[in-house]
């Protein structure tokens, strides 16, 4: 049997500690469509609270925004959507098989797995055709061309139809950026790498409207503020890198491309793009709705479309990346040790507390301090085992802080503190406990 | 011109202060579907995150999930919903619009007005047709029936297929529970009221796994815990109560089911449901899937499938309901003033930092209070107009605390702290402001 990979021990403990899971797992699953178990939640909701903060709630010139998944199919129409998100393909003749007709050299032909279609005698393909990525359902009782509403592919459709309104009602003025956390939708037809490529997933995306001529400066600070933050929650900064779009890859929406991408197992790839997607897209709205979408600088007294300068990052694909990033085996005292190395911000379980043994009054001291911590942060409490064990089960879901209740904790009301990086253990008053945690959660 | 009502009153306030806008409104709207705006987006995160923490991070016997939308048919054929969830629906022949035909008398008809469907003799119903709320789309490249997926209409599903992965993931035993929040999709007919009734909407669910013959004593709990959460984020007591579904409208998979209602403006309405499901759902998940989803009980050896009890609210009609309750209009020194007397906790932003004047140095003290805010808490700059009509622009969207800076504050560094309801103020030192407000929503 092959050594495991990488990925095939994530997706493993993902499951066995619940991060991820097969979606509807027990009906056989469903493709390339994943569940998040408690820890998977937890670290998911941790990633999107933290860009929340950063992008809305320190700066001051960026608003919130949440639009519907779902909207009037002429928005797709004016984005570009209908006519021009496809994707190439072809079918085999004998198998039945499809295929994306610009990626024949990765897939394999079902009848001679060795092969790629069309590399031997019995394949038989046909032309490519251009199939539209956007799922479509039928809003209000009939099914008729009418009623057809797409689910969205992206979110910054969301916030363009919106930009009046946020601005009219916010009170902001040019510079200043839209924030959106959503759902988009992609009828993908070679998905993969575990949640990296699914058919739903969560965008984190924000648009920044700035003055013509001033795009170019802000494209280069957003690349400087959104490679900040990936290092800031913790990736591996040699496994950070840009990638610049050549002008055969340009979107046609935009006039600049730099994608963030990390060195998964599964080599380099994409997590974040910072677009300079130009007047473009307001520019498509207010030809397609009819409505005046331009600012009025009453400062300057002058009236203008703005540019925008896009961040977009996959809520999903960032939460793998910490996964990926922060595995790591070590051999501690001739042991295997499995440890998942999460910035304590991030960490889904903050602190455990373990009472040493199961009697003399240390399981009701250690239940009173995990009660307490909970009010604040998301605990685990663990009586079971060989405290040896129970630290190795909190290291392989990345709790930064083990509590230990011993026989001294009755004595000097003290615990130990033992951290998971350096294993390094501390004694701390057991009133101490949650403002320790507190400053340290702080500070990071 | 009629007087304006509390909704209309609600709704334009919503739209010009930016909570709740419509639907891609530059193209007309999309009907029944609501976009948040800056402040919406604060206060329905704020609803979720306090249901999140008192649901999953206060108790420890409650793991968070998160399925996907979509799920393959046979759950939904397993919950019931392909065969029965259905609205009866009549077409009138003559002017082609489609009732509910269990709300003809409510409906109007769109050519006489006055009178509702079939009260006139041009009237030309068809006999009433089952209709199925559920969307549906396709997955993968082809149309066809196989490819069949529905976007769900409830996230109840999505936690029971999951059931046994987070159980052993978890390591939790019986009684437990499993807590999700995400969207469900259902097309309406007759959607309305603003965001009470749409065809997009975030549910709060909870199902409760316990042993059989605990249910009850269970949903009697759950039952008091729900309702005195509503009392906690502030709704007025006596606008809430409880209403028994009858044996007639309970629900196939119920035992036992209770609504807590709310007097909105336009009557009292269910905005959470509890609900005894008893072994139903799993009963039906095992038959369907043929797997074994029983329990087994270590300490007693032996094996049951658990009863469920459920809790189901509205994130989005929690946020109407909260609207609606904290809207007030008084007269204050001979003026009208709006106030949206939102529970700190709850409020969008927590702090607004006003300049007296715009010189003297005072807006450079201001700004840095501003900012040392917004690391901890939303907060809000404005340094536009007369101080009284600021502090009303700061009512209206609910802002617990304004704090002024005024001459004063460059002598001694302390601000005012001029509270929304009681419109009393205070002075405190400028250093300890994040303390102040700190130490408020923490106690609340």
């Amino acid at each position: 049997m092959p050594e495991p990979t990488l990925m095939d021990k994530l997706v493993s403990l993902a499951k066995r500690r619940g991060f991820v899971f097969q979606s509807s797992e027990v009906y056989g699953g469903l493709g390339s469509v994943w569940d998040y178990g408690p820890l998977g939640v937890e670290l998911k909701r941790n990633v999107k609270d933290r860009w929340w903060r950063a992008m809305v709630h320190a700066g001051g010139d960026i608003e919130g925004n949440r639009a519907a998944t779902r909207m009037p199919p002429r928005v797709r129409e004016a984005s570009g959507h209908v006519s021009g998100f496809t994707d190439p393909l072809v079918d085999c003749r004998t198998c039945k098989a499809r295929f994306r007709a610009d990626k024949l050299a990765d897939a394999r032909c079902a009848q001679k797995p060795s092969k790629a279609p069309g590399e031997h005698s019995t394949c038989d393909l046909t032309e490519p055709r251009l199939f539209n990525l956007m799922f479509k359902t039928f809003m209000g009782p009939v099914e008729e061309q009418a009623a057809v509403v797409y689910l969205r592919p992206e979110t910054a459709q969301g916030i363009y139809v919106n930009y009046l309104n946020v601005l009219n009602a916010s009170r902001q003025k040019v510079p200043f950026g839209i924030a959106q956390i959503g759902k988009a939708f992609r009828n993908e037809i070679t998905p993969g790498n575990f949640i990296f490529r699914t058919r739903e997933f969560e965008q984190m995306e924000m648009q920044f409207f700035v003055k013509p001529g001033t795009d170019e400066e802000w494209f280069e600070q957003w690349r400087e503020l959104r490679m900040q933050w990936h290092r800031d929650v913790g990736l591996t900064p040699s496994k950070l890198r840009w990638h610049q779009h050549g002008p055969g890859e340009l979107a046609h929406y935009a006039k600049a491309a730099y994608d963030i991408e990390y060195e998964f197992p599964f080599g380099w790839q994409e997590i974040e793009g910072v677009h300079n997607r130009t007047d473009f897209d307001l520019g498509r709205h207010q030809e397609y709705s009819g409505k005046k979408l331009e600012y009025f600088d009453q400062l300057n007294n002058e009236r203008y479309l703005p540019y925008v300068v896009e961040t977009s990052a996959g809520a999903d694909r960032v939460t793998l990346t910490l996964l990926a990033d922060a595995y790591r085996e070590e051999t501690v005292e001739g042991e295997l040790r499995v440890v998942l190395g999460f910035h304590p911000t991030i960490a889904p379980i903050k602190a455990a507390v373990l009472p040493l043994t199961k009697k003399d009054g240390l399981p009701e001291v250690a239940e009173r301090l995990y009660h307490d911590l909970r009010r604040t942060v998301p605990a685990f409490y663990d009586d079971g085992g060989a405290i040896g064990r129970r630290y190795r089960r909190q290291d392989e879901v990345g709790t930064p802080w083990c509590l230990t209740v011993d026989h001294d904790t009755l004595q000097d009301r003290t615990v130990t503190v033992r951290e998971r990086d350096a294993m390094t253990q501390v004694r701390i008053g057991i009133d101490q406990v949650p403002a320790w945690i507190a400053e340290r959660l702080g500070a990071a």
